[in-house]
């Protein structure tokens, strides 16, 4: 049996889905929609499938899931409408930049028992899961100390700055959802540090485009997150956990690895250059994640619920950032 | 507009092949034929396709062009009967195990006018083509020595030893040929070495599983490869070139690129375990240039004549190892 | 002109700094001081010099310079008896546990003239230093975020962490001033997290084995610390920097590095097991730094100043892991 | 008890055996010999010993032993006249250009039973050793095939060249000895090609700048030696062993092992410009061989044997490479 997906939104990283949806012999794109009608006719063109309205989704029986990649102030309305069709959604992070609407969606969610995906793709890749696998498999005894560099190639314009959210909830809600992949057990205190290094602008905007944080457990472990906005050479995306038998690492992955020996010295290529290019794999892995879920009925991972909890850990980023204060959980 | 296909044998390169073409959203795969019913049904219920049969292929005119995957000995065959239908021709290495048949072959072609390419997929490797392209770009001067290193993972069954025309004809003509890429000068000479180390059985067919090569170009270039039946560590595949100016290396890729780090040290998965994985893109690239070559007019590379240089190489090797003698090929 | 140096410690540093004096060819060490007969003579016969007492080499005219690796209690007095006496010193770190004391002796320092250098030896690791030359010829442009790993094999003995003055006055000391030695400018603030995973010992001493540290400095800069009491892969050293043209990291050093692949992977050898080997060439290098600043009458580097500026960082960071808040600089 | 020995020539290899001898408190150096009496004064003053002749050295009942690091045409004469004297011999490669010659200066070595061992300096480097225990271990099983990577980082002038003995019986020699102390079986067969691609006044003066061998053993073992007399991105030297369980490697070494990342990808720095600092530890370990035979009064290795076998591989590869045939050696 197939599951028929419709896509909400078709822009980058809504092509970035379909890709993954026609990866999976099991899934099929039945329809897409979005408010740049060409955007959405590429999509269906290329996939075979009808461009459609919310409303028309909403209501085809044919549609078994809905993969939404629209704005970020339209995911909590849209996860509550397609909840309350029952539909099975995978929803792009976040639920919402605000804590108290995402709560409300994710009570929606609880009512009506929808199930709810949200797309932190990263647990996805092949490289991190084999690093998660590792700390299962006892390799590296208990976590101790989990590190994530997360950079990005460049500064995004003012325009997405502004309604970003923040780098903590734009940025760093990635790694916050790593840390607690990694960690084995929940955050309890949150402590960041922003700066304004990269881009003046993104000052002016009141966000940051460089940050360390810290991260603790009940128990003592500790996370630590270095993010910038801008590296010069590509898309840096490393994690690494210590613990008291060994360590486990993930290392940067460029889409040619070659080495030019010169007089110059050793020299492999730049890094992937972003996130369509470095998480192809993820992508696909998470979909076929998602349509596992449905096709065996069994508990979307990560949840809605996980979703909220990387909000809050940003929020509290933020707070600790601005006043200079450690951030408790409990 | 889009380039209709037909696959011709279902078997393990088959499949490969299969999945490149669904991954070309110019092809499209209509028809797949194989002895075994359910082989070819298989690819054909995943690529919603028609089953169908050699003759029946060829008197299709909806099918532009043929992938041939079928047993070595049908190839020299099957591409003059599909030269003379006017198809287009993408045909697995080698043409046959027979220079003289394989010539034959070519007459054909030449004849018919037919658009043929080889198999020779790791010229469409991502990495590969990047050594290819630092040379060509003048990054490391003249190419002075190249190195090739190429392991399978494990020797095939005796049953595949029978009739793969040994070790040079099945598993060097890929490095031959990659020589050839590589050096940019046709080889003058072949120098063979052929041992049992790994196969006592190998060794009773008349065949060899470790081998050793020198091949030299009229202005001295040289290249060495190293060959083995066996690598415990995974699917061993390296090249490397030294030039006047400096050196370009193409390293192992794994599926995986975690590290653990222990008291018993840092330690990296294994390689790739066979092709299908390891050049699962030069596969997709490789038919991507067999449809470049159909909607541009352009002539296909690797051409049949490659396919039988790299066969004549071959054939000199096993002459040289058996004979003790360095085999002069002007 | 051959500098002659008295050695004060013959115990394990002590060692260290006799090897690094006897290569180079302008220090030669005239006389060994300890409490321990046998160990003094031990590097006394070795080096082909007398065996003597703090009094006799305060008197000898002979000794131009002292290099004192005695228990840290005793240093900043040593300072001050050798800086009133004339005599250069070499004095391993921290000057004192005690900032108070260390201040009051850095006065005397001042008052005296003296000429006085600190043992932070990695300042002059071959691979550090070509880190900070990078920094220096602006390869990364302006440092941003500077991170660094430092975890030793394993943890002392409790006798040992009584006398430490706890993990940041014992080892991050080192990782302070490797911070300032990189960020290129002062540090304003430190926020530090201690726990104890590695040794419950250590945690009933009061002391932690494990923190995380993040430090700022005026202008928006971060630096990371990630230190551990143990590490079953050997001694763990490695810096990064991250600018805004670029990064330069130095990755860990082995004593040997081969790789070995089977079919559980590649695997390359543990790290260095201790400062001993792994900063060999560092220590020469320091000696040599010692010396040229006597030979060239040039201010020695890192300073008995440095010294101090790294024990108030140490300091700020036990307040700020005792208290959970970030402490101030400025 | 200390081994006093004498240096014999003080030019490039002769500094860096002395600073060897420094390193080990075992051994004493007594007098320097050189035609240059600059050379040999500047060797005596760091070292604080007397500059003196071949025969005071000889008549010297002080001296132990000798280093004997001439001028290759010298070599089979001293070893003969030091090995009548008593004297236990460390001789750098090669005996003589000659076998015949070679053959000579080894009867008069068994007829005297003096200790020599032979300067191939590579067998002592710590990360060839350690590839050669991990065999010894039995880590990668059967040893199959060796690969040898010897690349020089530049030419030698002509002077040099002509007194040379040629590419093989200068710089091929080593990796002869490499390819026998890896192999774990006698050669019995030599096929070399040369070319002229890196300097024509080589050409001109009948040798050849770029050289690839293969070595083969009784059992059907395989080695494979690349050599060029230049490489840009500094002296190439590796060995890779793969056996019947897995394989081994020594990578290269470099000075400082930084990396720096920008637009441009990531850049390591070129490799040790040459063998003195490549090197050093490997002379190091070496001398203190020689010692150990001395003191602990066992069979030196390599020996003068080692030395003879390696000259006659040299041999056999300039005969191969000039007659363009394979030599067997049984």
């Amino acid at each position: 049996m197939v599951t028929k997906l419709a896509l909400l939104g078709a822009g980058r990283i809504g092509k970035v889905h379909a890709q993954a949806i026609a990866s999976d012999s099991r899934a099929k794109l039945v329809a897409v929609v979005d408010a740049v009608a060409e955007a959405a006719q590429a999509i269906a063109d290329q996939a075979g499938c009808k461009v459609s309205t919310i409303d028309a989704v909403l209501a085809d029986p044919e549609v078994d899931a809905v993969v939404i990649c629209t704005p970020t102030n339209t995911h909590a309305d849209l996860i509550e409408r397609f909840a309350k069709a029952g539909k099975a959604i995978f929803c792009e992070k976040p639920i919402d930049l605000d804590v108290v609407r995402a709560k409300a969606c994710l009570e929606v969610v609880r009512q009506t028992g929808a199930r709810v995906m949200l797309g932190f793709n990263r647990r996805f890749d092949p490289h991190f899961r084999a690093v998660r696998k590792a700390i299962e498999d006892g390799t590296i005894g208990n976590v101790e100390m989990v590190t994530i560099t997360s950079r990005d190639p460049g500064p995004p314009p003012a325009s997405y700055i502004k309604v970003s959210g923040g780098i903590f909830r734009d940025m760093t809600i990635h790694d916050f959802d790593m840390a607690r992949f990694l960690l084995g057990e929940e955050i309890v205190s949150v402590t960041a540090f922003g700066s304004v290094l990269v881009d003046p602008e993104i000052g002016k905007l009141g966000d940051y485009d460089s940050a360390s944080i810290i991260l603790t457990t009940a128990s003592g472990r500790q996370a630590m997150i270095s993010n910038s906005r801008r590296a010069s050479y590509g898309y840096d995306q490393r994690i690494e956990v210590h613990g008291s038998l060994g360590a486990v690492s993930a290392e940067n992955q460029r889409p040619v690895s070659i080495e030019i020996a010169t007089g110059n010295g050793y020299t492999r290529p730049p890094l992937h250059d972003f996130f369509m290019t470095r998480y192809t794999a993820a992508y696909a892995a998470e979909i076929s994640a998602f349509i596992d879920s449905i096709v065996e009925g069994t508990a979307p991972s990560p949840s809605a619920e996980d979703g909220l909890i990387a909000l809050q850990l940003a929020d509290a980023a933020l707070r600790s950032a601005s006043e200079h204060v450690t951030i408790s959980l409990v």
